[in-house]
């Protein structure tokens, strides 16, 4: 079963956002074995919308289509798909009773503009649209399936997981449904994600050059800063197997890599920390200076991170050092904000203030000004207080603002993960010497 | 000029990364005032990457391509490109000698496979590439010309900017060049973004039908949660025209919305409020329960923050509440940390300690868990104190957690903004509320 993905809408074509859609949309596809062979975005245009339509026609068997819903004069993926396969549109009762209750329920009148959203091409299936105003609808043309989803991207994700994976599997399996346009023997497509920090790219593929050769199951390379992640990908004519496959190259490359694979697939480092907070009843603090809030607010935005943050501190000016975190006012003279003292201090006093069993700071100089030749640009450091120890470090990342922080903020939290599992705390930089291959993300002074 | 954009990869369209280069590509063609057509996304396949460049050979004056010129076995781009133009593929000593001196500058011998990345197309034009490996080429074919670029964003950009953007505005200026294809009278365009927050966007529509339907410029809607943005659009023979006609539509639009305008193409509300902090000399501080860090996080993240920002401090565990912001243990018992006057304790506490000019608190229960009967996931208060007043108010988002934390979070700092400028402190559904839309993001309770 070939898939196309066509996202609609201006904005898109000028660059004005980045469509995550089309990813979101693929991967979907992917839970089903199903996969996109082609994905197009076109502007809110008659002409183009009628173009795309009639060459996803001929080409793909399922055609997922995203945005041009609203009740805007810009949406007009009803009206041009129902011109283009020669079809009247109808007024879906239901779906104007819905329009209208969503309303009521916000405690609104419709407005008319609302009334074209329950416009669809004849003999369309209409998708409900439990979270917005715009319902979905499917279309058959020629032995090929048209999903029309609204573009907001939660609305998106829900249709596509409530009504439109339940519709596609359905038309997988069914007898004389779409199967009979696969080939005999249905082959499975597995996919795992391992998920590394500390190793640049380059190093890590001439790591598993021959676990990549091995054949059994490929492998490819992706950066996703600060992480660099592994996928392991496999084919076979059973789940499976093919889950087989993946287990005996993902068992390799642990063996290989050991410790800086810490999670796997869609599991960020903050959610892993939380876990092994959890697991071993530990609480964690942070005191930030140059990562601003961005590791607590990394550490919160996992779901039940209160049973294990205690709170943080972002201590921008030196008072505040002082105040809320008790550094000493000679420490912070005598050595400068930005100086290990002070981060072994900053992290000391938010373990205690907070009552916690980890407490990590931060403080250096993400830039772009800001720096001294003593004292440059990139320069931070890292500390982590438990009750019988704390440890800091300091590095130079020659990054902008943003992966500044962001590498300054997975370093902490790798740490509490090193911290939890009785591992050395080392930095990007010692692991990538240790491997001897080229620096990617910073260099240790 | 008609433009396309062509992104090759098997990573992008199984979803596994979100392909940015599409909307880096469209927004520098917008430079030279080139429109984007259509982006088109394949897999690293012979027959869809022939059927792609034939395709934007029809359609298309320009087209860019992104992709598959590595040294791996999947990158074709300059192989499949002399197969569907019918041309040999010839060996660019040159580029082969860069490429040799790339890898002994970083200490490595060229390896086999690299040599392919010095094969183009009879009569291509070699792109540099300074930082990498894969030099990109352009190919003229029929009036139309493909610029193909690298994948790896950060070579992409540099290329498009040093070698492309270049010969296209040369292409566009030289007689008997590309001009010969446009018309005669050089359509310029200009757009600028208004950014508002605080009005759905079904209300913002109706509030401006009649300056939408005004002619002298486009006027189009478009949402980044929690804003949702006015993009004024204007086509003229001149820029000064064309930014005449937009001024005229965005006064219009600014006398008609006011206040919820806070800023204008990207710069973000903490941009915004962090300038005003600095122009009017004054100082901020945050108290964070269930935003986490997020509004220091936020403001801390543009650069220069450092001279109005003081901190912060995350809240999570009732015992930081009082410890590191004086909320009284009474308050806590009686009303719960999620309530009015816990709020209005934490923002006076915070400013206090920090000695700012303003403090900002939030408390809420973001969910998924956590809410009663009572006190629903959802709710929240948010709080600014500054030394003559206090003002709090409570608020019901039924959002995801992720956008329930962003949404409060800008709540927040808008009232800053509005504090600075002496404007009413209303929220989002006030807002809507005394305009008569439909909400969009929330209700007040």
């Amino acid at each position: 079963m070939k898939a196309e993905i066509i996202t609609i809408g201006d904005e898109v074509l000028r660059g004005e956002i980045v469509d995550s859609n089309k990813a979101t949309l693929a991967q979907r596809l992917l839970q089903l074995d199903i996969e996109c062979h082609h994905q197009v975005s076109v502007r809110d245009d008659r002409d183009d919308m009628r173009d795309a339509f009639l060459r996803a026609l001929g080409r793909s068997d399922v055609v997922l289509v995203s945005g041009g819903l609203g009740p805007t004069r810009d949406d007009i993926t009803s009206e041009v798909m129902a011109e283009t396969f020669g079809r009247n549109l109808f007024l879906h009762e239901d779906s104007l009773e819905q329009i209208r209750a969503f309303f009521a329920r916000i405690g609104r009148e419709m407005t008319d503009t609302n009334r074209k959203q329950a416009l669809f091409p004849d003999a369309a299936e209409v998708l409900l649209n439990p979270i917005g105003t715009a319902p979905g609808f499917a279309v058959k043309e020629q032995g090929s399936v048209f999903y029309c989803m609204p573009g907001v991207p939660s609305e998106l994700v829900q249709m596509m997981d409530e009504q439109v994976l339940p519709r596609l599997a359905e038309q997988l399996e069914a007898p004389g449904g779409m199967m009979k346009m696969k080939v005999k023997v249905r082959v499975r497509v597995r996919a795992r994600i391992l998920r590394t920090f500390g190793m640049g790219e380059s190093t890590l593929e001439s790591e598993l050059v021959d676990i990549a050769r091995d054949g059994d199951a490929q492998l490819a390379f992706r950066t996703t800063f600060p992480d660099n992640l592994l996928r392991v990908f496999a084919r076979a004519t059973s789940i499976a197997e093919a889950d087989a496959k993946i287990e005996r190259v993902a068992k390799a490359i642990r063996e290989r890599l050991g410790d800086i694979i810490y999670g796997e697939d869609d599991e960020g480092l903050e959610t892993i920390v939380g876990r092994l907070l959890v697991e071993q009843g530990r609480t964690l603090a942070v005191a930030e200076s140059c990562t601003g809030g961005l590791i607590a607010e990394r550490v919160t935005a996992v779901p039940g991170s209160s049973a294990y943050f205690l709170g943080g501190v972002v201590a921008y000016a030196n008072s505040a050092k002082q105040t809320l975190l008790g550094v000493p006012e000679p420490l912070l003279a005598e050595h400068g904000a930005v100086s290990e003292p002070v981060a072994r201090a900053m992290a000391e006093g938010v373990r205690e203030r907070f009552g916690a069993d980890f407490g990590v700071a931060t403080t250096g100089i993400s830039g772009p000004d800001g720096g001294t030749d003593e004292k440059p640009v990139g320069l931070v450091y890292v500390a982590i207080a438990t009750a019988s120890r704390t440890h800091a470090d300091q590095f130079v990342f020659p990054l902008d603002r943003a992966r500044h922080r962001m590498l300054t903020s997975q370093v902490g939290l790798d740490w509490v993960r090193r911290s939890l599992l009785g591992l050395e705390l080392v930095g990007p930089s010692l692991l990538r010497r240790q491997a001897g291959g080229p620096p990617p993300t910073g260099t240790r002074s």
